[in-house]
């Protein structure tokens, strides 16, 4: 079991697992946002991932990006590794809209993250929980 | 042959054609910046991509961060699809450096692009075309 970055666990919550990644919810009531982590200990790159996890990351998170794109109507999806704070490999998948805080900038650095209340972020892991609960396994 | 947008046609310089995606240079002195833009016409999100593409997707990506990273011996590599201005998917592969202009935020919307000099600008291209080229085809 990978252990998750300090910084990862603080600033999101668990939603579940798929077979090769952690599914988190980022703990920032501005944009519907959840992130991927693989159970790849030690890698920062997409690229130092093999073929087969390259492909299983993309599925994915493409799996997660249409699941929350189609949950909260999103205008348009961002999907992203950036890694420079933080270098566990992770992968950002935010949903956009033209009314968010930070549009049409991407969301990193714009702003602080805003809190959730705790019913809400609830209500939100539990939608993409539920979206992906066919996919998701138990470990 | 899929028409490029024309803000991205405007922004970066062609660098060569692998099997599904269009390479090209970003127009930033400020950051070793490539740009990849699959030949599918109308798609704007990655999961909108059937299965086969998505791979594909990843690999060549993979192949331009990896290709990049070893070029300019990269801090880290930044990889996106954001496209929140310009509709047709494209994927960001940024090469990073503590000591960059926008270093540990992401580049997008931190500064305006800073221009090259074309004999720089040259360089730059010929060499990532140099260590893709026996990816690259003729189209």
């Amino acid at each position: 079991m990978t252990v998750l970055d300090p910084r990862i666990e603080a600033d999101s919550a668990p939603v579940g697992r798929l077979p090769l990644c952690h599914v988190r919810w980022m703990r920032d009531a501005r944009y519907p946002w959840a992130l991927l982590v693989p159970e790849r200990p030690g890698v920062r790159e997409i690229h130092e991932l093999d073929e087969r996890d390259r492909h299983v990351l993309i599925d994915e998170s493409a799996l997660v990006a249409s699941a929350l794109s189609r949950i909260v109507s999103a205008h348009k999806m961002n999907v992203a590794a950036i890694g420079n704070v933080v270098a566990q490999l992770h992968v950002h998948v935010v949903a956009r809209f033209p009314t968010d805080d930070a549009w049409p900038r991407p969301v990193w650095g714009v702003h602080p993250a805003l809190p959730y209340d705790p019913e809400t972020l609830e209500a939100r892991v539990a939608s993409l929980r539920n979206a992906l609960a066919p996919r998701l396994v138990d470990l």
